[in-house]
């Protein structure tokens, strides 16, 4: 990178497309924003100590032991055995401060795993979006957005947030060569911004969720700023900046 | 595929997310907009009999033996001891009617070769786009949009055309459950197709291919229905339908 002149912002629209990224040198915003980016932010929002990104359902059990809360979530719905799912509001229980937590979720945790290799990695959502970017401006680093999507395909709510946060930073960043990636999402922010709820009315996963009368999430996810932190990797555990 | 409901349409926008397809069912129109199917559609509307897409340099003088005509791009450049590099106006040629010509490109023949196990593969490009999608609604099967991008990165030009392509078809078409890359394009095509030159100004392939010389190319290649030929592979070549 080029210290002289303006760092650069990219966007991943697949963790499939991550390898054709340079991330070493880079911070990695990884969105998973229905739902698990969005909770990684309340949950610390509402004073949580750490969250752990855990890989399976087992892995996130065995934590169980260690005196975690655990959370998990497969297809969209909360375990049997768990203290939480995936859902924003299960991270505002009275439990939440000063609580170890221990989260599995189908995309979002997946997302965060393959993100270690980054200099930084840090949990992105509409939720604490302002936060975040001032505190990207004052890295002057690469920035790459990692949009979690479903199952290695696009989506377009973590498109979306990417495009906000491309918006958000396009006076201190440039674009890499590879720039479309980062055009088109801010271009499907610009179409989204006013509506964001009405935006995703057609979307995939919006749709995936509507079967499972989570309505009330979604509205929360969408909004701006209600969970003021930035959750940051080190090591395995993300801990609030 | 249910035959009683309208077929589904689906846009895969970089190669590397061509796995999460199933494509057996399917039928695959390749999109290169800069410069191969563009060109590919426009050797055929000139008379050329089949085109070969091969994968390397070698292979592709290989054929030169065998009295074909051939051609080469890498890096946006034609390369010495070919006949044609990747210009739309080269296969143009009068040499073109009734020849067999064998190419190679950076992103498009790579991507001809990786549809191979669809049911049909097609090349589409705005030059096509009418003929194209009337004989796709004819087929009353799946159709999934395979973007060439560059070096499996997204980009605008194979989005959008995509998106042109989606838009085109939708009062016949559904979406699949992974809607959103095809709710995506479409609504950037939608952003786009007033001044689709315009609109590429700010694009990582156009910036690429400016410091070629080559503008009149791009000019070119954005125009709708000046080869209005449907190029099908049988085998391992192109032939016009």
């Amino acid at each position: 990178m080029n210290r002289s002149s303006k760092p650069l912002i990219d966007v991943c629209i697949s963790p499939a497309l991550y390898p054709q990224f340079s991330p070493q040198d880079s911070i990695v915003v990884v969105i998973d924003i229905l739902r698990a980016t969005s909770s990684i932010c309340v949950a610390f929002a509402n004073g949580a100590s750490s969250l752990v990104p855990v890989a399976t359902i087992e892995d996130s059990m065995a934590y169980k032991t260690k005196g975690f809360l655990i959370g998990a979530e497969r297809q969209g719905a909360m375990l049997d055995g768990f203290d939480f799912g995936n859902s924003p509001f299960s991270y505002m229980d009275a439990r939440i401060k000063n609580s170890n937590i221990a989260l599995t979720t189908t995309n979002g945790t997946k997302a965060l795993n393959i993100a270690k290799n980054a200099h930084t990695v840090v949990v992105g959502s509409f939720l604490n979006i302002d936060v975040l970017s001032q505190w990207l401006v004052k890295q002057n680093r690469n920035v790459i957005c990692l949009c979690a999507g479903w199952k290695n395909s696009m989506n377009l709510e973590d498109t979306l947030f990417a495009g906000a946060l491309v918006d958000a930073l396009q006076n201190d960043f440039d674009f890499s060569d590879f720039r479309d990636s980062a055009i088109a999402a801010q271009q499907l922010y610009s179409l989204a911004k006013n509506d964001l709820y009405g935006y995703l009315d057609n979307s995939s996963h919006r749709k995936r969720l509507e079967r499972l009368h989570i309505e009330d999430d979604i509205h929360y996810c969408l909004q701006l700023n209600k969970a003021p932190v930035v959750p940051v990797l080190r090591g395995h555990t993300l801990y609030a900046l």
